[in-house]
């Protein structure tokens, strides 16, 4: 009998009805006593409660003089009161008040008479710069209620209350089995067909920050008994189990099978994309979760389940989640089947908070590396459209996001140039860059999403870059050009032009692959068909569009293609011959209102020096 | 020759110039090659690039069978198109494409016909359902700039662009040297005189968040020649070096002295409170910081500085802070000469966000333990007034801070039990609780500044508790009091009463001590006083006033008071002789807005519920 079935389930259903059937089992976190300068971060079992109070004696606050208050009334400028060594005692801030004082005059409030003996022009009152017993913590007070984490001034408190060790939750510590036939541990050199196995590594990293520890087991086959028992071995060592990949209802995905073998599984599919074939499982009293084998799936797993679990183990409530109103930029199309998790970057204009949709494949990991939240589209939701608010959870500290310099548009790898100086001479802001093509940038700055743009958008009347454009587009005036770099544009070929491509004309003798619409180098490629009278449907792969110029060249290097348009510092990187075809403009479209923004400054001086001049140098294919 | 000098610098000056002569000397981090999956959290020395893309090779993005999309053409339901076995190639996802295909049709999308044909009625077009190389990320892409923290999505997309070695900055190894002659390591059982020394704990603490490493070194007393031996040992063992303590210009103050014997002093005293003589120095190339031995200060200075100072060691822009803007919800005086940095707890009442100041003395480490943030009161600002709007630095995500039950009002220990009890149910909010008294519940539910408040108010005229308090100030009916506890107040005299205390009226043969103004406690003090014809002026003490029920039984405990009014509990807490004088109705006031709340609900049930009456008992002195 083959295990095969995958539901649906709501995200909310999914999680109530795990999280109840953990705590019925009994599913909680061990404790241990540990010193209190070995806890911090960790969370208290029990309220914990001063044993001592602190100050445990009264104290001097100041340098002084100790003396009892009463002997000192009276004192005043007209009749000063004098002080004989039988009167005080010398003390130091932090010393115990001598039998029988009471207070403490400053030292700066005493005159020196000789022969020890003081003049006081005022009297000190009981109590006065005498820090008392439990001024600070009394015994008995509570210095943190149950399920507390322990900052480091919590630390502090407890050792000042006089606790030395502290029942605290062990850190669970969670399995992961990495399975699948095709993975392989990192290396620099994979063979075609091999999968990179780093989801690993992700949650590592991921499982840290929920106070975590890992352990990470050897890559398992597809084959049903090895996972069977490396799960086995799992479970008599870990707290929490999660098993890579597998989870689907594939010819091998045996994950939900396994675990229903060994325990019990609660729930396998959940109504939530990317993230859908997710195992929700327990086995002896542990979760086993079979996570989604494509990373953007499985991370919507860790953030929303396994989170959770974690804090079901330390008995705390559920991770509260940042959220901000952001504008959408852009309209996102959604399933009505699912909830979907739409990663968004997020831009601060002018104090608005902007979400532009990133890439949606689940396999693509750079979706997570450069995104700034999450935008979540509810079920039953057809889409929402741009210019909606929405609520987006964060990822990263709201006061980072408004630190950053928008720059978008078409693509070329000298805008991460420049941002890589920025990050080495210290610049106290991030520079967020997103391809969107030359004609998405000019929409952007006309729109407030970006404070800059680069662009290189030929008039095809009057072969001039940009200005055409930016009248047309913003005839308000309200955005500027500012110089970038010339740079050639031609056609990148395989390693020693088999084809014999010699002019743009020839790109029908191969498979072309094309740049999306609105970026600068189409523009070109459809104004250079013009003018050689080739149709579209003459060139074969002209519907096969890429977002970047190294996108084109990879596919060539590949043999996914034959010829595509773009910058000789693509074609270097990969090796491929390049036929020049054209000098042309990038230019940078910069909104007014920011030009003399400490960014945009700091970008442009960057990108005007001399030794970024030396880089693009070496990149090849600019010129000044 | 005594070093004896303590200037008042601006923060901001003080700051730069220290940071200017850091890197004039090449203060900067060490590098190391570590292996990316252990690099979650670590900074990235240089901009990392994609060394292969990702995918590396063509992968089918399904199940299914890979076909030449050219051979698919014309396939349609009305002339459906037969596969033979020649056609195509089992495939599964993450499959490499077979040397001359082109695309994938889905498993879905086959009609099987036997001896291994498919029928299929649409076709497909080249590169459907397959996953190109460099979908994800392309060779010679920029996966990071420089400086770039590594979260575990980078080091994903690091190994999936082939990296599994990376250089990213060593952690700096912080060296703390605790001083003074009166510190003693952590104990439960400290003599008079001792000081338990905390601050090296709460600064390892704060030092791992700021992904440094640390030593501790032993407590070394105040001698020149000892703490110079240490800190040359430091020096030599680490990259940044703590002095604890002994930074001030008092008699056994040193740090200062011997920074310069071995380096340079370019601060000593800035102009901040609290965190004033702080010395900022170098030795060696290294910063060397002479920290306040009080722990806010300490703190402040380590929030302020050294928090940068490891940013610096990093190459990373400043640390940005978390802020929000909350109305503030009681007036703060400031000094002239200093910018105060004000402890605060927030509260987010109907949306919006106050900020109530916490106690300012410079050693009282439970005001960090409350904070959810501070307020910078600016130099040559001398206070800011009730109701203004402030931005507050924050400590605690603002999720946390929305989710709080905010209970104020009238000490009793009560309330942070049923937090507790609260917490160990896994309550999804977190419960604050300020002491105020009960005048202060009041006022504040009535501002919209807590949800509920304790108070204990006796109307002198009629005896009857809380009603014509909350008729008075609340006549528009907006909150309602709800059913709390009886409790018995009385004096708290020494074990074995040795003045003989027996009534109220025996308050004047010792010395008192007092509970605040507007505490109900202090109301029933004077109506006590009243009803037996004693001024206030023949009870000693009257003046010295506490805020809690423990803290009077502390001062009694210490022999600092002979008598104080308060509750049974904190007598027991004490050992101290309790002799009763009333019973008085200790009940909730709450905003009517929020009787609802489920917070509200949740804590009440725990007030009411079984269990908590038990814990009632052993504390002693309640009834229902």
């Amino acid at each position: 009998m083959k295990y095969n079935y995958l539901n649906n389930l709501p995200l909310e259903q999914a999680k109530e009805s795990y999280y109840a059937h953990l705590k019925q089992v009994g599913f909680a976190g061990k404790t241990e006593v540990i010193a209190v300068g070995d806890a911090c971060g960790r969370v208290l079992k029990s309220a914990a409660y001063a044993h001592i109070c602190s100050p445990h004696y009264n104290a001097s606050a100041m340098d002084g003089v100790a003396v009892k208050a009463a002997a000192t009334f009276g004192a005043s400028e007209r009749t000063p009161l004098r002080l004989t060594p039988a009167d005080y005692v010398v003390v130091d801030t932090g010393d115990p008040l001598p039998e029988r004082c009471d207070a403490v005059i400053m030292v700066e409030d005493l005159v020196e008479c000789g022969a020890g003996e003081y003049q006081i022009m005022a009297p000190v009152v009981p109590w006065q710069n005498v820090r008392q017993v439990g001024e600070d913590l009394c015994m008995g007070d509570m210095i943190a209620p149950a399920g507390t984490e322990l900052t480091p001034a919590l630390c502090g408190a407890l050792l000042a209350g006089g606790i030395t060790r502290i029942e605290v939750l062990k850190q669970p510590l969670v399995g992961i089995i990495p399975t699948g036939d095709e993975i392989v541990p990192p290396t620099a050199d994979p063979a075609a067909g091999d999968i990179i196995e780093f989801n690993s590594t992700v949650f590592k990293g991921m499982l840290g920050s929920m106070q975590a520890a890992v352990k990470v087991y050897p890559i398992t086959p597809d084959q049903k008994e090895k996972i069977r028992a490396a799960l086995e071995a799992a479970l008599a060592a870990c707290d929490i189990v999660l098993i890579s990949a597998g989870s689907s209802a594939g010819r091998d995905d045996y994950t939900g099978e396994i675990i229903a073998s060994l325990g019990t599984v609660l729930v396998h599919g959940i109504a939530i994309k990317p993230g859908k074939p997710a195992v929700l499982g327990e086995a002896g009293g542990k979760p086993v979760i079979g996570l989604p084998g494509y990373p953007v799936s499985a991370i919507v797993i860790m953030e929303e389940i396994v989170s959770e679990v974690v804090a079901l183990y330390y008995g705390k409530a559920m991770p509260a989640r940042e959220t901000a109103k952001a504008v959408l930029a852009k309209k996102v199309v959604s399933s009505l089947k699912y909830s979907e998790y739409v990663r968004v970057s997020l831009g601060a204009i002018g104090g608005k908070l902007s979400a532009a949709p990133l890439a949606r494949g689940a396999g693509v990991i750079t979706s997570f590396t450069k995104a700034d939240g999450v935008l979540i589209v509810p079920q039953n939701c057809e889409g929402i459209e741009a210019g909606t608010e929405v609520e987006v959870r964060l990822y990263k500290p709201l006061s980072q996001i408004r630190n950053t310099l928008i720059v978008t548009g078409s693509h070329d790898p000298l805008i991460d140039e420049v941002a890589d100086f920025l990050a080495r001479r210290g610049a106290p802001f991030r520079v967020c860059s997103t391809h969107v093509g030359s004609m998405g940038a000019v929409y952007a700055v006309r729109d407030g999403l970006a404070h800059m743009g680069g662009i290189h958008l030929l008039d095809t009347e009057s072969g001039v870059y940009n200005q055409a454009y930016v009248e047309k587009y913003l005839p308000a005036g309200t955005a500027v050009t500012v110089k970038g770099v010339g740079r050639v544009q031609g056609l990148m070929v395989q390693k020693g032009n088999p084809l014999g491509i010699k002019t743009f004309k020839d790109i029908t003798k191969g498979r072309y692959v094309n740049r999306q619409r609105g970026a600068g180098t189409r523009i070109l490629c459809d104004y250079l068909l013009a003018q050689n009278a080739i149709a579209p449907e003459q060139v074969e792969g002209y519907r096969n569009e890429e977002y970047t110029h190294t996108a084109v060249a990879a596919l060539i290097a590949a043999g996914n293609a034959d010829a595509g348009l773009g910058i000789c510092s693509a074609a270097k990187m990969y090796g491929l011959d390049f036929i020049p075809i054209c000098n042309e403009t990038y230019e940078f479209l910069v909104d007014k209102r920011y030009l003399d923004d400490p960014m945009v400054q700091a970008f442009l001086e960057v990108l005007y020096s001399e030794q970024f001049q030396n880089r693009l140098e070496e990149m090849g294919g600019y010129r000044q």
